[in-house]
């Protein structure tokens, strides 16, 4: 008898006031959830679509089904007090109808999420609250992406290059670099137009370097700030992470922080937002991403901040008190482990451990595929260059066959 | 369809090299494993009695069974690589059947763990190998715990109390202060002897403290030391820990550290071991008792540490490096949650919450039953009186229902 298969019906904790938890998505963001659940108390129930998923491996509580699934979705609002989400992907009108029919609290809800889901309606409401984006225009034609690279070339003036760029997205689904190409020419996204209606163009931002601000909002409107990091990207996927960022004056960090709060709170945000920025020479920030879930530039969190962005989420859309989100150390690194030469990670995972009792390992238990995000380390301590350079050899280490057939 | 119904066959992880892990109890102690196991990627089975036992409501993978029932601790040793405990008390001919069959590898093995199972073994080995412990004798009869207390009475003297007195203790079986009783006569434990061929009799230490020195080690010989604690207890029952111990010199903290060290080693223990220990006016220990597993003395390193006691027990049963154990902060504070008037600890929580951002709250799903540990809090910083001060507090707050009425 697998143990799978073993009788296995939990009975309610002991905790009636503990709210039950659906999360939608199996994947690593979902997983990392299920320890500082069970440390809370919190019931925690994962939607996947498959049993080998990521957060299923680990979960006592699992549903099989699609996110976009109206059935399955509403099935697991249905036996739980709050539904919160492993990523931005679940069709509005079911979360609409979930909150219509009082099957579950939706953190966040359809109405803040659609920001995150859809770029085009992020746009159009961040600037009409005078929050600071890219240029960016929405494009319904290929005529329209021409036109919009063509402002771009005339504002650009007379020195400029002879084709000017554009940043063209696909309003939903994209992840990760998907969905997003750079073109100097309509037809670039021809193929784009058969699928969706509209798309949305963006001026490239001559960013010298991209920061995240994270900030965690209760249904009541309690709020805070993690500190503001540095993300550091690689093909479209973040990499690597440094807390805090470096060299930004008090000033600035309190600045945008308080444009990530201010975003929460003008969007009605509950559970975690995170920000993604471009700054650029001058020392301004432009809104690139938003994101209302834990998030990759955040994993630096679970052990470098008193309270971890997981458990920061649970209590946020569980509507329980805010955890200071104050570092444990003064500088903290956060290194992707993205798929390489290496199968077996847990292989990997050992030679790291032995050259660096200090690592922090998260292994994802997902197949390596190349450039896959598989797992992350995290490192905390004093001096930053250090951090980092050790957080890419642990990463080499684990990730790189090379090392293996060099230790055998 | 429940949850725990549909269809959940998790898939084995993507790291053939990650070695499963079976933990025999299904205890707080094997709840608190589930987070640090998942996130190394270690697949992780308990057996539990009952489904809604504390670390079966949290597993993915879960066997109903008891831990003195050889066929059920057959099976689960025959689909993990490595059997670990959440408890002591498995009976050791099925641990030496396990082991000899090859059925999966045993840390602690039998013939170390023997001595966290058998009082009298721990202390006939411990004597003979020459570590500090109280005096002690064999009992097989009343009369002999009375010829006992002759022996306290006469090296006590002449201006001695006219009752001496001594601790007789079950061998097997005890925890938590049952199965430990303060007596003046042999008479006091006559109904133990028509259990017990044989008791263990021990002096009266006049202590000033408690400490508890863990160590950690590896089944090839690896290991470390964790900073020396100070424990007090309450109706037999580890109440308060405060990390590291006050007013102890490098000097001391590194021999006590070295005699857990010793002791790991000359029992060849594997896993984490916890000595307690009783500190004297001289400032000398004597070893009270060996737990080999994670211990509520431990808990304050879940955050207090860089490597907390269930991650480190984990990597030194599955043979990983271990983790280092330097604390995060310069104190550490642990306030065990002992059932109270309040039954809905999430209230109590929630409170507690909001009251002090900084506190870590653990709840184990468990009935509050009054005197039961039902959970723990700890707070780390840089001053040990604020954080008791604090911790106290939120325990007071989780809970005592008087706090639920005057908030209501």
């Amino acid at each position: 008898v697998p143990p799978n298969s073993a009788p296995h019906d939990p009975a309610p904790t002991s905790a009636p006031a503990a709210p039950r938890i659906g999360v939608v998505g199996g994947g690593q963001l979902a997983r990392m959830m299920l320890g500082p659940a069970i440390e809370l108390g919190l019931p925690l129930t994962v939607l996947a679509t498959d049993p080998a998923e990521s957060a299923a491996q680990g979960a006592a509580r699992v549903r099989i089904g699609r996110h976009d699934d109206e059935e399955a979705v509403r099935a697991l609002a249905a036996e739980v007090d709050v539904l919160t989400f492993d990523h931005e992907h679940v069709p509005p009108r079911i979360l609409e109808g979930i909150e219509r029919d009082g099957l579950a609290a939706v953190r966040p809800g359809p109405s803040a999420l659609v920001h995150a889901q859809d770029k085009l309606l992020m746009r159009e409401r961040l600037s009409a609250l005078g929050h600071p984006c890219p240029r960016w225009w929405r494009a319904v034609s290929a005529a329209d992406v021409d036109a919009a690279l063509a402002e771009i070339g005339a504002a650009a003036g007379e020195g400029a290059a002879p084709a000017p760029r554009a940043v063209v997205k696909t309003p939903r689904g994209g992840y990760d670099g998907h969905g997003v190409r750079i073109v100097s020419a309509g037809g670039d996204v021809a193929d784009w137009f058969e699928e969706h209606d509209e798309l949305l163009v963006e001026e490239l931002v001559p960013f010298t370097r991209e920061l995240s601000a994270q900030v965690a909002r209760r249904p009541g409107g309690e709020m805070l700030a993690l500190p503001v990091v540095r993300s550091t990207q690689k093909d479209g996927v973040c990499f690597e992470v440094l807390a805090p960022a470096p060299d930004l004056s008090a000033a600035d960090q309190e600045r945008i922080q308080h444009l990530a709060l201010r975003i929460a709170e003008d969007l009605g945000v509950t559970g975690m937002l995170a920000v993604e920025l471009f700054e650029t020479a001058d020392g301004e920030v432009l809104v690139n991403e938003l994101a209302m879930r834990p998030h990759n530039t955040g994993h630096w969190s679970m052990e470098g901040a008193v309270t971890g962005q997981f458990e920061q989420h649970l209590r946020a859309v569980a509507d329980l008190p805010l955890g200071a989100s104050a570092p444990r150390a003064p500088h903290a690194v956060m290194v992707n482990l993205l798929g390489g030469s290496r199968e077996d990670l847990a292989a990997g995972a050992r030679e790291a451990m032995a050259r660096d009792p200090e690592l922090k390992i998260h292994l994802y238990g997902k197949t390596v595929r190349p450039g896959r995000k598989v797992g992350h380390v995290t490192l905390a301590g004093e001096d930053p260059a250090d951090l980092l350079a050790r957080a890419h050899r642990a990463e080499r280490l684990i990730i790189d066959a090379v090392h293996e057939e060099q230790s055998a």
